[in-house]
C-alpha cells in the first residue's frame, strides 16, 4: 500500500471525524481520502442482516489497513426487524433483488430501498461524533445512487446537517457539525481513479448485493449481474483498469 | 381505566401512528391522547442503559393497557457505548445525576442530555412508520425539556421533520409524515390534568432519574429529590390530585 500523504504536522491535533465505512468501494474510498486529508477517523459500520453480510469483514479490514482511531460495529438486528417487509436488501427471501436498473430507469424508488437508513446511519455518527467532538461526518454518497435513492440526494444532507446542528449542543453555540460527501458528484470510474491514487485495495470491497462465498478459497464471488455489479464493473472498465473482482458470470 | 373516546367508527380504517413510548409521565400521556384520537398505535420504546430501566417495564404494561397494534423495545447497547463519556444518563458512575435544576437555570446543557438521542429516536420511528405505512410520528417533549435540551425544541421537530420527507419516500410523491407532539407547550400540571381525564394511570409511570426497588414489593421507589422527581411532584401539587408515586424523600 503506498504510503499516505501527511497534510497535518505530527505535533498538531489532526480533526477528527467519523466515517461511514460500508466495505463497499464507495466508502472505502472515502476512508481513504479522509485519512489522506489527515483526518483522525473513527469508523462506523452497521450490521442490519444485509444480504452482503460478508461487506463487514471488508470494512474490518479496510478500518485496520487506514489505521482509525476506533472502529464500531453498530448491530441493527431491531431495525432490520421494523423494515424488513419494505425492502429487498435485508435478509429475506420474499422480494428479489432486481437483475437491472429497469426500476430506477422508471423514476421509481429501487426496491433495494432501505426505508430511511441514511437518515438512521447519519443520526449514529450524529451521537457519536458529538460525544468525540468531532466535526465532521464522511460519507460515500454519490450521483448514481441519488437518483434512486431519497436518502442519497444532496438535498437531504443539507436538511440533516441543519437538524443534526438544532439537536445538539451545536445549537447553544458548539462547534457545527458538516456532512462530507466528496463523492457526491463523481461517477463510478472517476471514484476508482481517485482510489487507486490514494492506494486503495479494491480487491477487498464488495459491491455485490448477492454475493457468493468462493470454493476451495476464504474470498467471496459477486454475481457479476446485479445493479451494483453491473456498476462497478462498467466504472473499471471506463477508469481504463484491471477489476480485480471475481464475477460469477462475466458475460452478462 | 375510563372507555377510550371512539373517534374513527369501527368501519373505517384508523390512522396509524408511531408513539414513542418510555413508561414515564409526558409518553404515557401521549400514548393515551393518541388512542383518544382514534389512532392504530405502533408503540416503540429504546434499551439504552438509561439508569431509570425500570421505565421500560412500565412502557411494556402502559402499551398494553393501551391495546397497541405492536410494541418494539430497540436495544441501543452500542450506543449507549458510544456516549457513555458524554452523558450522566446512560448507566455509569462517572458522572453524577444533578440533584436539581441548577446547571439549566444558568442556560446550560444539563448534563442529563444524551448526544443526539431524539434524533436517533426519530430516525428509527421514521424508518417503521415509512415500513408501516403510518404518516404521524408522536413523541412526548414539552416546554418544560426543551429549555435545557437541544433535541426537544420546537425548531428541531420541524426541521426533523423536513429531513425525514427529505430522505424517505414522501420525497417522491409518497404521504409526509408528521410529528405530533401535543404536550410542547403544556406545563406539568396540565399534562397530568389532561392525562387523568384520559384515563393514565400514573402510579405506573416512572419519571425518576435515579430510582431504587422496592422492599418487599414488585413497586418502584422513585428518589424524590432529582429534577425529574421534583418537576413531577410540583405538576400533581399544583393539579390539585393526589400524586400515586412512592418517594424515597418526601420534604426535599
Amino acid at each position: 500500500m503506498a504510503p499516505l500523504p501527511s497534510v497535518t504536522p505530527d505535533t498538531v491535533v489532526p480533526p477528527a471525524a467519523v466515517v461511514l465505512v460500508s466495505g463497499g468501494l464507495d466508502s472505502t474510498t472515502v476512508l481513504a481520502a479522509a485519512r489522506a486529508q489527515g483526518r483522525a477517523v473513527y469508523a462506523l459500520s452497521f450490521d442490519y442482516g444485509q444480504r452482503h453480510a460478508s461487506e463487514l469483514g471488508c470494512a474490518r479490514r479496510q478500518a485496520q489497513r487506514w489505521s482509525v482511531r476506533d472502529h464500531r460495529v453498530v448491530a441493527l438486528h431491531d431495525f432490520a426487524s421494523m423494515v424488513s417487509n419494505a425492502t429487498a436488501l435485508v435478509t429475506q427471501s420474499a422480494i428479489e433483488v432486481p437483475r437491472a436498473r429497469d426500476v430506477q430507469d422508471r423514476g421509481e424508488v429501487p426496491v433495494t430501498y432501505v426505508p430511511a437508513r441514511n437518515l438512521l446511519f447519519l443520526a449514529y455518527a450524529t451521537a457519536w461524533a458529538e460525544s468525540l467532538d468531532a466535526q465532521e461526518i464522511w460519507i460515500g454518497a454519490n450521483v448514481l445512487d441519488y437518483s434512486g435513492y431519497p436518502d442519497c440526494r444532496p438535498a437531504f444532507f443539507e436538511s440533516f446537517r441543519a437538524t443534526a446542528n438544532l439537536g445538539t449542543r451545536a445549537a447553544d453555540g458548539g462547534p457545527q457539525l458538516e456532512i462530507v460527501a466528496p463523492l457526491l458528484n463523481l461517477s463510478k470510474h472517476e471514484i476508482i481513479a481517485w482510489g487507486l491514487q490514494l492506494g486503495v485495495d479494491y480487491a477487498d470491497t464488495i459491491s455485490c448485493y448477492a454475493p457468493s462465498a468462493a470454493k476451495g478459497s476464504p474470498g467471496v464471488v459477486a454475481c457479476g449481474t446485479c445493479d451494483s455489479c453491473q456498476l462497478r464493473r462498467r466504472g473499471f472498465a471506463r477508469a481504463g483498469v484491471d477489476d480485480p473482482t471475481t464475477y460469477a458470470v462475466l458475460d452478462a
